[in-house]
């Protein structure tokens, strides 16, 4: 009757959406959702929050990236894990000056990339209010008994490796990157991952997150760190390396395996994407940079933190 | 060095006062926790986001008490389903104007009441911004299989029960509540609970999750709706109901059994807090009040919604 939309509205429409799917999965509808857990495995837990102004703008953001993106940078922490997503709770602060057709696009760009993954949205909560966007999503995923992989497992000597190209994410890449959780679970069943996390943060920021589980240095070589063409040719070359190390927001996949697994993956890549050997872990407790003139130089926690 | 506060710094602090607790659940300290699920069991998930200026304001909120209501208002989800608290994601948009003892604050609220449900906070994800503050939390419930008490299970001729008494909540109740977990544990021990909601958005609006998904209707006593002593005796007998109906954040549990079980539960009742039946659960899919004039009119959903 009203042209005012509320939140049941919504939520009717999202369970249109997506039909249930999963077995011994109750979603939304309920004060909770209830799973009934597989046997034989264990279950992955993750949130990231995103906020309009420091995760994406409007433009380029869309509402249908803006949402994709909170579910992929979710994904990705998944695929850090070598775990499969199972299904996602949806929280989110609707600026009330944009309307309930705002609000679809956000929720479809989730449900599309959901759909994508085999994700069930099992819950959420929705509210407006007169601030910006805020997206919160909650995941859930699967793997078999500890098969997780961790950060505490790099031990020296491992060889450390990089998929795809590093820097310059925000030209575009952070709204459009898919999350490689089919190329985790390939490695994973090719070599023993030691230690595995996702570049959310920056190469310099995010390695550290290793080595301090790991209670490992590392020891990286400049040359070959993997620079995206997103970084201008016009930087210098200490610059260009800068952005492959900080930029944040790659979402690639850094991880350590013994030398014996490392030669076979250079020997043979099974992933369709590209993988680089760009340093290896030392007893040291630091890490270090190696430049091509032969000289070490300390490397610095550089990443991207968050200022409170 | 600096005297600027970071997200690990925060993260490092929530580490130092929630040491690792739980048997088979790795939290912080990963791109995700890990929890190898009990046997026989189920898993229950929900999210609730609370934003400030809608959920609460400061004052009279302080920052350790809005802390804690965004992690109550889920636990109450929990207890809606006779569920035990398990473990729990916590993740803030923190305004950058106040710096870390707010965060802190904010934190400790959190982390206290966690402490007093056995919740283990397993990860989240700090951000700060030029926002207003906002706080999602998502939560982990755990059940015997099979055992969680589902909205849709009502059937016609049940007695409506409501815990407490209800009205009023925002003259303090909401930032203070305990949320109803061991009385849901000791009802569902007690009789066979039919369906259960948590009252969130008010009776009016929350009994109509339980008609809804049960595909039942309900007959209420406006003479047996328990009203707070919140609400302002100086109101009409009228006004003071519909406080009772449609305030929200009471957090009262909300149930039907059938008639037997009702009736042993006003014999004996098992709580310490107050019980009362309000009315029955119809075939007519619709709700009505009957008043003390023998006159029945349409419940209207009154209740809060939240407009988009």
């Amino acid at each position: 009757m009203a042209s005012s939309f509320h939140e049941f509205d919504l939520i009717q429409w999202i369970r249109e959406q997506c039909p249930s799917a999963k077995a011994n999965l109750i979603g939304i509808g309920d004060d909770t959702a209830i799973l009934q857990p597989p046997l034989n495995s264990e279950l992955l837990f993750a949130t990231d929050m995103l906020m309009e102004g420091t995760h994406f703008t409007f433009p380029p953001a869309t509402p249908e990236r803006a949402g994709r993106k909170a579910l992929a940078v979710n994904i990705s922490d998944l695929a850090a894990m070598a775990g499969q997503p199972h299904s996602a709770l949806i929280s989110l602060a609707l600026p009330k000056s944009r309307g309930p057709e705002f609000a679809k696009a956000i929720m479809q760009g989730i449900i599309d990339l959901a759909k994508e993954f085999s994700i069930q949205l099992i819950g959420g909560d929705t509210n407006s209010w007169d601030g910006p966007l805020v997206i919160n999503v909650a995941i859930i995923g699967i793997a078999p008994a500890s098969k997780s992989i961790k950060r505490s497992g790099a031990i020296p000597g491992d060889w450390i490796f990089v998929t795809g190209e590093l820097g310059g994410s925000l030209t575009g890449h952070h709204l459009n990157f898919t999350p490689l959780v089919s190329e985790a679970l390939i490695l994973n069943q090719a070599v023993a991952i030691h230690s595995m996390v996702d570049l959310s943060d920056g190469l310099a920021s995010d390695l550290q997150h290793i080595l301090r589980e790991s209670n490992v240095g590392a020891l990286l070589d400049a040359t070959s760190i993997p620079i995206s063409s997103r970084v201008s040719e016009n930087e210098s070359k200490q610059t260009r390396l800068q952005h492959a190390l900080s930029d944040g927001e790659d979402f690639e996949l850094l991880f350590t395996v013994s030398p014996e697994d490392g030669k076979q993956l250079l020997s043979q890549n099974p992933l369709p994407t590209k993988i680089t050997q760009i340093g290896e872990i030392t007893s040291r407790q630091t890490a270090f940079i190696q430049h091509p003139d032969g000289s070490q130089t300390s490397l610095e926690d550089s990443g991207w933190k968050h200022e409170l």
